[in-house]
């Protein structure tokens, strides 16, 4: 059986996966172009030179050659060849050097010796290139000769934007970052889980949540989407995540909001607790602001959004992290999809959530006469619905969540939401929200009268 | 040495074990009357058809007798012999079958071959025969000759109630339920300990609290009772306890209130620390309405009262559980006394528990001069009341109760309870609505001059 | 190199070991002489007889000599030659008797036959003498000369007082006890540690805080204290610890104050953690009035105060305590100069604590362009001050102090500290208090106009 989604998630990789990305300028805008084929994107334009927030916005940087040539006519770190070769926004330079000279300009992983490091210089001007430490270390003496050949110019920082409107206008918030060169998990795998989970949320009959979903350059560019959003943010996400880091096989690891335990985290940690509850295959973290992605924007402390991010492999713990080993062989299309689905089941968990009122909470209601207990009582009954039932009746008492309810009774938060539409039916359940409307007519009706 | 309880308590089971109860009829009110020998049980009646919160009563169901007769003569599942053998509430059926059209009607519990099953069907019209697997396995080929003669007619459901006064109206409950036929620990441990319980109480020279006695039909009967006392019990009760599975010698098992940490739990789990400051020999268990007994209904979201229930084997969880093997073998009488001796012990707690105020809140009041601290300081001396006393004068700042004091000090709430008695002699101690009112007076006085 | 501190450290050592020191007297006296050598300590004086708070003041005690006679003519418990053998305060006595009529006299500790025990009778007459057990076991039989000559005379109980004024009146209490005779650990490391931390904070260029030293009779002497002092000191300390058990190597084990989690509880174990950041090798106790020291008075109900103590081996845990073996070879000096350090960083943690306010709430602000962090991004960095910088200014939101910031973000105060001034200079934190005010002239200024 051919599955469609992982011939086109493989096809999405391979034809972003060369272009020359960077915090702006033409990779990063092609590299727009290409996921506004599959989520319709809005593009927010920010002109270099400017501030936004605390931040001055550098020029566009852009490559037309790099390398250098040794003393035996051999050519190293050729950007054509491989664009980790190069620091990010090195300043233009031709020239020649011995290879003591040339070698405060070169960085190498010696712990990982075939592999070239990733390595930017956005905001001091300097050149440098990136190598493999085996290569490094055959460099032989003599002269080198010395080219980057990259231009500053003015232009636009951008940033993607798509919302799927709702019922309601409080949101849900998608992010991830797309200014990597060459970085297949931490940075590939985030906008193409992104845009498999657009596609899933569109295709929803119903949403209760508005869903917003966006493409920034990491850090500098989540920075200028918040200095025209933020404000409307602050108003309307009731939960967010970050999406990075999604294409291994790793265990989970989920990184907390700012807040702790917002709706964000409820609702994460419900879906991983019912994938494994012996919770034995995930790691939960603590909010940490000194390492991770865009949610250290979103969770500064004047936005604090319930912001958080289910991971794989998570950025700084693993080997491969920030390197050229960080590529097509080290991540598993089947895993990202799966992560698709995974982000699938939290949006199911949201949109299901509800606080229920019980409306015979004087004691048990008869459930036996309305079929939902088993009207044999033997031992050994299989009575894993009925019990849940009684579970959900016994917190509903417009107090509890179902996320509060699932947690406290460890049944599925489905399982209760389904079992919720079920006593709904049989007049034994109300929405806190209509429970509320209907005290506040009646209290009109009682002015009124 | 005669222990006349012992006697006594055996010869009552004696009595009650062979009566066919069930949910109402003649077994249960001639329960109810055994019963009344040892409590002065107010009856209070529910007619069968009416409804009560969400529950419809049913009908009286009465057998005049039930069997079936194989092929080989022998009659089998006679109710006569064991009241087990009929599924309760089964409708009347007589009539001629083969073992395969028989079969759908029997019931037996596979693991344990030996065992007859306890089922029920109260609000499902069918009739069955539960018996032991071996007996069933042998069952010949052939024509069976059933014979199901119930009677359904109209009644009463009854509760029985005996409310024993003290100083004040706020209440103790101790509630248990008389409607399982043959069942030991899971069914006549529970009535039997709260009538010896009962006795305890009733011989207290003086009582702080009111404390209510209550037997019921499970669920249902539970549900009828509450139709016409909750609200009342919503205003009184301050503690409560479900009497049931008190018959065997197992570690005990102590299931909290919704409340989670009521003052029925804190009296409840003072005592077993108390028992066993390890905490090696006890369980305690989260409240769940999803099994249990009459505190999922007197726990249920409206009513929302702080009641518990301390058992040894708890239903579910030991084998023998709503089989014929939850008998007289089972249990242990000297063990049923032992329990009505620690929930006699929660009542000691609960009338000893106190907020007290230190009139010499400003440093330690000298202890030495008053006799309450060894007045020879030297290595090694026994001062465990004086350093009792200590934390007693320290915590009684008018914020925490004994239970709290117990709980932060480890010493157990009867030490501190007398030990505050001498303090109040001393002049050290007052109670805190003693210091309340005197507060009040003071005012008044203030007010007037 | 020669230390001067641990030259004078043990200086005053041994003039103070000798001295006949009780709750009150001559020996109390001139130990508040020689400690007023290096701490400027006001006197404060109670007369005997007198009522304060709920103690009656005894009189002043002194002995001219004390020993017994045995048959064999030797001298035994020769008070001048080790100021232990008398029991504390014990009345004139002079008398022949036989060995069994001297025995109930007579304080050994079995369990360390080479220990004189200490023994005190303060408020209950008697007389008594303390010796080692391999002595007592060797008295032959025979008469026995008794010779205690003391007297009890008019006169004052005294506390020493100093307090170094800072910025604010908020005060930081540093209080310990000088009443014990011969106890090395259990009573001098106290008042050592007292003035040698004295001298660092009277060094300090700056302080925050206004700094309190207290010496007293450990029980009867602090509550004439406070009974001058208490609700002055409850007005105004902040933080509080009790000095004693000092003076040898054990872990460290601190004590909570009743408040549980108090500033002074804070900063004691920010300290502790920095040191050990495993937490292996530190002790932590819950507050418990039922032993201790001076702790049980400032935490008395009525004053409650934020008080603490900080040991190294604990009173009553070690085998030394309160006997002849708690001596000048139980102790180190070095151990005592190192726990004078380590309340100086307890003073450095407390003065360095502040509420900060982000003034850039919104995003990170570019810390590279300032300097605070890396311009050049590739992995393996030291980032730690980077990476801390992160941490206080997403917790800088005016609801957080620098533990509370220290707790989460598992960095030392101290460096946080350091790194808020940084942050300050460079306009992008300010002081919660000083933004407060700012708000209110602003406010005054927007009512003017």
């Amino acid at each position: 059986m051919v599955d469609s989604r992982r011939i086109k998630i493989e096809d999405m990789f391979d034809r972003l996966w060369p272009l020359p990305r960077s915090i702006a300028g033409q990779g990063f805008s092609d590299s727009l172009d290409i996921m506004a084929e599959m989520i319709p994107l809005k593009r927010l334009q920010y002109p270099t030179g400017t501030k936004v927030l605390d931040w001055h916005l550098p020029k566009i940087w852009e490559v037309r050659s790099a390398y250098f040539i040794g003393p035996n006519g051999k050519k190293y770190a050729d950007f054509h060849k491989n664009n980790l070769h190069l620091v990010s926004y090195s300043v233009p330079f031709k020239g020649k050097m011995t290879l003591d000279e040339l070698k405060p300009h070169l960085y190498t992983l010696p712990s990982l010796p075939k592999a070239i490091p990733y390595a930017t210089s956005f905001f001091e001007e300097r050149w440098g290139f990136c190598l493999n430490h085996e290569e490094y270390e055959s460099l032989p003496e003599g002269e080198y000769e010395v080219v980057v050949d990259s231009v500053f110019k003015d232009g636009f920082f951008e940033s993607g934007e798509c919302v799927l409107p709702g019922e309601s206008k409080d949101e849900i918030l998608f992010s991830s970052y797309l200014c990597h060169p060459s970085m297949a998990s931490n940075e590939l795998s985030g906008p193409l889980v992104l845009a498999f989970l657009y596609e899933k949320i569109a295709a929803m009959k119903q949403r209760k949540y508005t869903y917003r979903f966006v493409l920034n350059a990491e850090t500098v560019g989540t920075i200028a989407y918040l200095s025209k959003r933020g404000q409307e943010l602050k108003q309307k996400v009731k939960a967010g995540y970050v999406l990075t880091c999604l294409g291994d096989q790793a265990p989970f690891n989920y990184k907390r909001s700012r807040q702790g335990n917002s709706l964000a985290d409820q609702a994460a940690l419900s879906v991983l607790k019912e994938l494994d509850p012996s919770r034995q295959q995930y790691f939960v973290h603590d909010f940490d602001p000194s390492r991770g992605s865009e949610e250290r924007q979103y969770c500064s402390p004047g936005y604090d959004l319930p912001v958080g991010s289910l991971m794989r492999s998570m950025y700084n713990d693993y080997k491969e992290y920030h390197s050229s080993l960080d590529n097509k062989d080290f991540i598993s299309f089947d895993a990202m999809l799966a992560n698709v689905d995974l982000y699938s089941k939290i949006v199911a968990a949201l949109e299901s959530n509800q606080i229920w009122v019980n409306l015979n909470p004087y004691g048990e209601p008869q459930l036996g006469r309305r079929n939902l207990y088993p009207n044999l009582n033997v031992r050994s009954h299989d009575v894993r619905r009925a019990r849940a039932t009684m579970w959900l009746l016994n917190l509903a008492d417009g107090q509890h969540d179902l996320f509060q309810i699932s947690e406290r009774s460890q049944y599925p938060i489905l399982l209760l939401a389904d079992i919720a539409q079920t006593l709904k039916k049989e007049g034994l359940l109300v929405e806190a929200s209509a429970k509320k409307q209907e005290a506040g007519s009646a209290k009109n009706l009682t002015v009124k009268s």
